[in-house]
């Protein structure tokens, strides 16, 4: 892929490629306090589920970094770990590695030693997080891999991919694989209204790394699955309930109902870190309410705008995770994958 | 609804609201060329079955009345009616109105006289176009009513309301009619990409007549479903085969297949001159593919924009029409609908 859509700089800070310009611009930032790193998340310049972990994991190291060795205190690290783990609610990947850099942070605390400890403590641990996703991105495409025949065309939504990620995606990377493997893999993107990471982001990554393309709005999803020009469906993930309901950008519901209307498979992609044994099921998951200035209406009306929505497993005909591939019944299989047994043969 | 957005001039030219500046922009154009009576058309700046018939038989009568005498032939008239007519394909009211101007025509010159009859002679039938579709729309409205109960809300996409027609409305003629009732009805209108017709037209309109709405992305549309927050789906229709399968704007068939795995009621609201006896099932409804600039993806990437797409006839619960409620088996009713019976009770 060779993106550097998120990288250290050479004095320890975070950089970022600002995905709100893309695909016009290809426009770098730099983040040195938590509030920019607050900032860049919350205005999704950088986003994705697994991404903003990370980035929130850089940007501490970074902003930590800058701090004197006075100012860096238990208290300033539990602040900023708590704040950046606030920042959106949806995704369980940010409070899974928000909850690694508490750890990070008790240790070098424990192990004594001044600011330059703990902060190499602290980017040891963000860049143990940023490597491990990388591993877990080409596990879930090899795990994939045997789910994409020859010539398939496979649907997906929103961004789930190499951008969204600190490798080469999850519900992108087993395209990714196959695509490496001449398996003639081909993407249609949905638009994903009302931000278009389909249409600015998935097709712009997917071009750039020479897989075809072909993006739709939303609405054309149904039409385009019934000419039978869909294989199969594969989606990220922001949040995997115990029972295998999943939680994922505004609009998944709506494909994996008229996937299963259509008799084509939906998978979810999705590293082991995103499944949530603590909840139950996917209407204890939060779902964000964002601003009403993204819908665009006309004055007067009113607006809904939630970013995600959730599929209920029963939907879901099995979840590709760096741990193998798992099917239902999902309550079974689910702790499974926690457990980090690692499921083979599909 | 007090909308002005298709008039006469003085001077018997087609005057019409630019629909593609809406809802920033209340802009008024006048159309006194078959040329620009097609732009305007293609455009989309008139737009919605029913009104593209009845602005195309205007502007007709408007273009003829500016030619010298000599220059109105019956040949000009011909050529005029078949353009107009094959300026967009999907919608049958189109060709439907220009079948009437051709015999307008013909009946004007078999009568002979002069240039100002044979105009007096088109003028009378675009003027009976419209008056038959504001009537037809009240007809559609007074049907539909039953179906709404006190406090529903009804969901829609595109629009189909006053904006497409010369009176209420299709889909959203029940809809005001209920308002009138005092019902308390309310819309969720989804945004409709590409040209976002729900967010700005229908939320325009309906936030002028005070009727409240909320609009939503296409994506979001199974969500709020699946919260219980519709209680029914109203669309209009710009073609209806001999069996009920219904053409409309793509993301139609979708909202279709939602509702129906929702246990939500679908319903299409068209007049009977949008039924099409010569076409026995949806497949042979000719859809038309809009240009990919309306899809604003990656560059290098490709797009698919179908403008419509094909909603099979068991998802639709019943078809509103002026000549009342019918349900299935469409093979059966349909055609007592385009035979002019009136169908009473609901």
């Amino acid at each position: 892929m060779n993106l550097q859509h998120i990288s250290w700089t050479t004095d320890g800070r975070l950089r970022y490629l600002d995905q709100t310009h893309l695909p016009q611009q290809e426009l770098y930032r730099e983040a040195d306090t938590v509030d920019a790193v607050i900032e860049a998340v919350q205005a999704l310049r950088v986003r994705g589920a697994p991404l903003i972990g990370i980035a929130a994991a850089m940007g501490l190291t970074g902003a930590a970094a800058r701090l004197a060795e006075e100012e860096l205190t238990r208290d300033w690290l539990r602040r900023a770990v708590d704040r950046l783990a606030a920042t959106r609610p949806t995704a369980v990947n940010l409070s899974w590695a928000m909850a690694r850099m508490r750890e990070a942070c008790d240790r070098a605390l424990r192990e004594g030693g001044g600011k330059e400890q703990l902060v190499s403590g602290l980017r040891a641990e963000a860049q143990r997080i940023w490597d491990e996703d990388a591993a877990m991105c080409r596990a879930i495409g090899e795990a994939g891999l045997p789910l994409i025949e020859e010539r398939a065309t496979v649907m997906t939504h929103c961004n789930a991919g190499a951008l969204a990620t600190g490798g080469i995606g999850t519900a992108l990377a087993p395209v990714y694989v196959a695509h490496e493997s001449n398996r003639q893999v081909a993407v249609i993107s949905t638009e994903t209204r009302p931000l278009r990471q389909g249409a600015r982001l998935t097709a712009w990554e997917l071009t750039r790394a020479g897989v075809p393309v072909t993006s739709i709005v939303d609405g054309a999803a149904a039409a385009v699955m019934a000419q039978g020009r869909v294989n199969l469906v594969i989606t990220g993930a922001d949040r995997i309930a115990a029972n295998g309901d999943v939680a994922n950008k505004i609009g998944t519901y709506g494909l994996a109902v008229l996937a299963w209307a259509h008799g084509i498979p939906f998978y979810v992609a999705a590293p082991y870190s995103t499944f949530d044994l603590s909840t139950a099921t996917g209407s204890g998951i939060p779902i964000e309410q964002r601003g009403l200035e993204e819908i665009d209406t006309a004055r007067g009306a009113s607006a809904l705008n939630p970013a995600f929505d959730v599929t209920p497993s029963q939907y879901v005909t099995a979840l590709i995770t760096d741990r193998g591939v798992i099917e239902p019944p999902y309550t079974e299989t689910v702790p499974r994958i926690i457990r980090g047994e690692r499921i083979t043969g599909d």
